[in-house]
């Protein structure tokens, strides 16, 4: 028996006592009964994403959710700044010409997080421009960007918006979004919060609302406004997906039981560990200086096909690995540590890659990147609740 | 015990398989198991959905999929007529307005049916008009709408499109979407197809598609060329709702194993013997023309209020049934009969709401509502698999 293990940087496996929440009969969106369910969530959903401010709840996949902070907060022909170091960097520039909007790039190699001197030297150039568009964690590449430097300079002017794409990093990263200054913080439920996807998530800064009302981009689905107004009374503007609502507030206890802290706390031990071991093992890791706990990226050896180490490590362990995305297709390896797992996942991982490379003829001390890990693991002392 | 009985027009409760079928471990959307996932599904929609035309799948509410067929068909500016006879007529209308489309819209009584000659009228008044935006089943009132006349007036013109919302009506009613020239098939998972709320599906025919590329509002996660185009090689844009696939892959077999023609006369039984058993308890029907099958709008009498009635069948016998939307609001109930339901079901909910009212002191005869509606099924005689 090879027991399947999703390792991909989303979506996740979902946790048993979610999955199982999902199959509690449907209720009316309507009724009581939802009004009880949806105040919970929304109390819940403030402390994961670390804010005082109403999570907007869309049925959407995160590419949705990017559309909608674009779309409600910014105009046709308004310039903004976009952080382009990834697949999803790229996506913003994308949203931004698809709906009028200016993109002024920043590209930055992928693998590398942004420098804030250069974002501020954009804003430099470009006094008019409204904001900054960058990824909290840029999935493709493992890259952690300096979110909260960010906020600095966007708001040495006080009117420009910072919008995060946080789908990756919401319940894993600290994010402070109240205190830094973030006014658009996205995300999705296929990632730390272990659900299916399906959900899209938008928190708004009181600037980022009093935007709102002077962006002139159509929206209905996508009405970010009527969302707000209709949340705050336990109703969605829309017929909600309940059975992901149902998983959501079973996750969201998940997190509140955890505390978010330890969380975060967890994600960048099972980071930590993850690098120590490929980095014992000889392996190259893409990114060097501000890395994602998320998700860690790892070169593939050269003379080695990435999508038969892949294929590799899925068939023969049952462990499934994502590959590379855009330019870094076939050169790269994702292994993603985000949602319901732990160390010894981590550590299981470890052991099937070196297993794997072994038996591909790549000269691998066997054992180094587990005794890494457990060394690693053993010094950095989380240990659950005896902790 | 009050055994809780959802009977709204949608929310519909999921069948046992199907919220099984959800539960599955998650897979990953690029990896081969989705690809067998997803081509089975694509075949069973086409089924399910009448026609030959891939069937795009989106992660939103049906209200998504309305905007994403206005986004990708129209342009600013384009003149199309509205029927707007209810909420959901209303609806086209907002779309419309928002995304700067002119509507001509056809004011029809809440209850009535669009007359095809008036569609005709507008259209010879607008010649300009580029198409038709109706609701095959109006939700809010229990009407159908003369879909198969209205495509004929529509097709006076070659390169007119007919946009249907058929969010309640695809897998209930009749609609040949090839054969009638539907251009735009429009539904949503939490209907008749017994899942929870999340997906949306709009159909194109060559028309529809020819007309994608002249569109010139802005699309990103809504466009539909793109969709088609990643579709056919099994594949999504962006991270699909994974769960929700296992759950209409399932749901999609059962239509397959009943057959859609047996679906269909199904729920016409259903929604006759409901019909004649609320009129031989002397109640009023909203609608007296063309009835939809997916649900039945009934009038409240007069000196008893909906909410009390709604209240009274829902504490007393576990039935949630709707009230009315709009103008509506208060004046009907409504009890949906689509979806894994049955006759008996439907003689249940007729026997709790003969009960409530009598409990309320309305003057109804005990009884009159379930023997209508044992001899109408007797009379009809759809008997399952014997019949």
């Amino acid at each position: 028996m090879v027991k399947p293990r999703l390792l991909t940087p989303g979506p996740v496996a979902v946790p048993e006592r979610v999955a199982r929440a999902m199959t509690r009969p449907i209720i009316h969106h309507r009724s009581s009964e939802f009004v009880e369910l949806f105040k919970g969530i929304r109390a819940d959903l403030q402390y994961a994403f670390q804010t005082q401010q109403e999570v907007c709840i869309l049925a959407c996949s995160g590419t949705g959710a990017m559309e909608a902070a674009l779309c409600n907060l910014l105009s046709p022909r308004d310039r903004v700044v976009v952080v382009r170091g990834g697949k999803f960097g790229d996506r913003w520039a994308e949203l931004c010409t698809t709906f009028g909007v200016d993109p002024i790039c920043i590209d930055v190699e992928w693998g590398r997080a942004v420098d804030p001197a250069d974002v501020r030297k954009a804003f430099d150039h470009h006094p008019d421009a409204k904001g900054l568009l960058v990824q909290a964690s840029e999935t493709s590449t493992g890259v952690f960007h300096p979110v909260r430097a960010l906020a600095q300079v966007v708001h040495m002017q006080p009117d420009r918006l910072l919008i995060v794409d946080a789908i990756s990093a919401v319940a894993v990263h600290e994010l402070r979004m109240d205190e830094w200054g973030i006014d658009a913080l996205i995300s999705a439920s296929q990632k730390a919060l272990s659900l299916p996807p399906g959900l899209g998530f938008v928190a708004l800064s009181s600037l980022a609302q009093a935007a709102l009302s002077r962006s002139r981009l159509p929206k209905y689905y996508f009405d970010l406004a009527r969302v707000l107004e209709t949340q705050r009374r336990n109703q969605t503007p829309f017929t909600p997906p309940i059975s992901l609502l149902y998983g959501l507030a079973e996750s969201l206890k998940m997190i509140v039981e955890e505390g978010i802290d330890r969380r975060v706390q967890r994600h960048e031990v099972m980071a930590r560990v993850v690098r120590g071991a490929l980095s014992a093992m000889g392996l190259e890791l893409l990114v060097n200086d501000s890395h994602s706990f998320a998700c860690t990226a790892v070169r593939v050896p050269d003379g080695i096909d990435g999508k038969v180490v892949q294929r590799r490590i899925l068939e023969d362990h049952g462990i499934r690995l994502a590959g590379g995305q855009g330019r870094l297709k076939g050169k790269i390896l994702r292994m993603g540590h985000l949602g319901d797992l732990d160390v010894l996942d981590m550590i299981a991982a470890i052991s099937a890659i070196e297993t794997a490379l072994a038996a591909l003829g790549y000269p691998v001390k066997l054992g180094e990147g587990v005794r890494a890990a457990t060394e690693l693991n053993h010094e950095l002392g989380f240990r659950g609740d005896s902790a």
